[in-house]
């Protein structure tokens, strides 16, 4: 008898299971559906782009967008929507750098592209000029020392590894040189860096980003060169050691605005008290659109939440997107985000970042628990006929690792990244390169985690 | 002893299977970073599109491209370079196509964007004009009939579905639409046809392609109308049914002209008997530049032989890159090489097409012996750290299909399917539009499944 009961049991819960998986499927179908016949992120990001442009934190710009958002959600009718005040810092390029480098005393100055790196002081208001040094590495700095940069520019040129299959990889490894640039040369009396691009791509475009300062050491101002700039100012080095370098920004940094991230909810019929975050960051640096960064992510997280809306998908936790400000130059948003989610007790079970371009999605990494991971994993079949086949422990986001203290599983969506560094913090960060449907994938892709998520909890 | 004797040769065995396999794995990476590092595909593309432009059949680009073509691998001395000869049909589009609507007898004319369908005729010479019957399928125009059709111009309207998640199964279930609209509605006295462009991107080009008609039915001419101005017109249908539409071409059928496949050659070292062709096709429609369709196929052919060269591996088979003449509008070149594989007594044991652009790879279909196939899937995890994960039973390519009877294993590289009919056949399949990586990446697959084919054979 005992056994028989126990069969109907199980007969029972695999049924439930089979019911539960197919049911599963279907709502995965028709959020896919949704997304690619009557999607909203494309129109988004269209008037994110080219109706408000770029957004860099602390411009007019960053905050007609986060009136955009706003409206945007209150007119979906969630079930709140609201807005985190945050301080910014609020850094200006000026005007257009330019750079000439001149071979021989007696050669003509010849045009390099260049842009300030974000947060450089500028050069003096004439410009900087000087022998330049080119670098390929920390330790070949280390080499030279003091007695080989004092008084000279250093030109840094560390080329992104192209044999990385993933282009973040490569970018994870070259980044340092961005960041620390002006310090590292600083140390050991440099007047000034120039630093290659980080993109992969062969072309005249330079590259901005964040770079820091040691509080310990002088500050110098610090640029990108594009890398055809860069290749052209390498060979001249090899042929003209002696060569000078020119260049010339009028960035600056002014007192800190108030700005904000903007947040919109449905609440959950379950377990309210249980929180899914969804989200992008909503500035952008000022050369380009922000496009792929990170606009795309912004209308994907608003898109996933109107997914649910739009099929009348009651979650059983809350989900909420958010729209990060300044995670570019400061990463104040995401640590207010955090700030405030401590100060009143939410509990976030699990937060998605889409930080890495509006291209074909192609898996998720995840940071946090592994039991919560593996229970995720257990879902992967679901996703594979949409092109999700790279499910891996990795970094979920710079705006929600800040939540990693409360327990929060972090989750990261991977889109292929073979484009993304062609685009990434430069002037090409613009609407036409983001393809509708790969957008709407991403989105979907997010909607359809969240979704799981929701049903099942994380327990 | 015996038992002894076994475990030595299974221990033997093991430790020969381990070693091939990180024999492969390390040959596939030599293969992707020589590609990602120092390929030859993308100048080459750049020169097709840049320098010679569309090259349909019959065209004097056409010729350009081949001799383009020989010339590149002449240089690059392989065993053997050659020409096949191949009779092209040779259709011309002649003037730009234009046409417009008119709402009603008072309104203004309103232009929308057109282009002949591939070896349609020409309207007279003044244009035509009539009315115009909007239909969803062939269904619909079968209930209308000779009744509603005669005499009109008839607007085919089928979308492709973007609900299918690999976009070539939307247009394959679209595409009759325009290969058959002239001879369907032609039956039924139609005295034109407009088909709605075969993409899922909603914009103003115009997509052509093959058409074709019925021997039986008469001859009437044919274009394709953008998404933007098929959108246009059914709402103006809908809003005044009695609509008159005027389309004009002069495109016009010469006379079959003489044309080339191109065909490099690496003999192999052990079973030269044993071949395996790479192949793409040097023609294009003449809208665009044939970037993705299929200068991309053919330059990452082309480089599958490259990467053997520069890497010194000596192919154990004979490997082939054909450079195929008319696919778009004849299958000439496909056919052609197989006739002569076939008097030549050729064993062309696998066949590898690409011809569905230069996105990021993402799997293999497979046609043939299934034996085959299971060999070659057993090697699938070779390939998943370079992001091809979808290897599945499917369609090869127009090109090698004709090998089928002659036993060769068809295979088709899958790319990323996403943005590739947002260009197929229009004016916007230019240069630009293909990444460097991500071509170079498809060319590194295709030479690494080359690579364990020929080491291991099919056998």
């Amino acid at each position: 008898m005992r056994k028989y009961f126990c069969t109907i049991i199980s007969v029972l819960v695999f049924f439930s299971n089979v019911n539960a998986q197919s049911n599963d499927s279907l709502n995965i179908r028709k959020i896919y559906n949704e997304a690619l016949t009557s999607g909203k992120a494309y129109g988004w990001l269209d008037y994110l782009c080219n109706s408000i442009g770029s957004r860099l934190s602390g411009s007019a710009q960053a905050e007609l967008a986060v009136n955009y958002v706003k409206k945007e959600l209150d007119q979906l009718k969630f079930d709140r929507v609201f807005l985190q005040d945050v301080m910014v810092p609020h850094w200006v390029r000026g005007e257009k750098g330019n750079a000439f480098y001149k071979p021989t005393t007696a050669g003509a100055l010849l045009p390099v592209s260049i842009t300030a790196l974000g947060m450089s002081i500028a050069t003096p208001q004439g410009g900087l000029f000087g022998p330049v040094v080119e670098i390929k590495n920390f330790d070949e700095l280390a080499v030279k020392g003091r007695k080989e940069i004092a008084g000279k520019i250093v030109f840094f040129n560390y080329p992104m590894d192209p044999t990385f299959y993933n282009t973040f990889r490569a970018y994870g490894e070259a980044a340092k040189y961005r960041w620390s640039a002006a310090a590292r040369a600083g140390y050991y009396g440099a007047k000034g860096v120039v630093v290659r691009s980080m993109t992969l791509a062969t072309d005249d475009f330079p590259h901005t980003g964040s770079m820091g300062y040691s509080d310990s050491v002088q500050k110098i101002p610090a640029c990108a060169i594009s890398t055809i700039g860069a290749n052209e100012l390498s060979d001249a080095i090899k042929m003209y050691p002696q060569l000078q370098f020119f260049f010339k920004q009028s960035c600056e940094m002014k007192d800190s605005v108030l700005s904000h991230n903007v947040v919109g909810e449905i609440k959950g019929s379950e377990h309210p008290e249980e929180i899914i975050i969804v989200g992008g960051h909503l500035d952008s640096w000022d050369l380009g659109k922000g496009a792929h960064d990170d606009g795309a992510g912004v209308v994907q997280s608003m898109e996933v939440l109107n997914l649910f809306k739009a099929l009348n998908i009651k979650p059983k936790r809350t989900i909420r997107c958010v729209a990060f400000m300044n995670e570019e130059n400061g990463g104040r948003g995401g640590a207010k985000y955090a700030e405030l989610a401590k100060q009143n007790n939410e509990n976030t079970i699990a937060a998605i970042e889409t930080d890495g371009g509006g291209t074909s999605p192609r898996g998720f990494s995840f940071k946090g628990d592994s039991m919560q991971i593996e229970k995720i994993f257990s879902k992967k079949y679901l996703f594979e006929q949409y092109g999700l086949h790279v499910w891996m422990h990795g970094y979920g986001g710079a705006d929600i690792d800040h939540l990693e203290k409360q327990g929060t599983l972090l989750i990261g969506l991977s889109p292929d990244s073979q484009r993304y560094f062609d685009y990434h913090h430069a002037a090409s960060d613009t609407f036409d390169k983001v393809n509708k449907r790969e957008l709407e994938l991403g989105a979907a892709s997010i909607a359809a985690l969240v979704y799981l998520i929701s049903e099942y909890g994380l327990k």
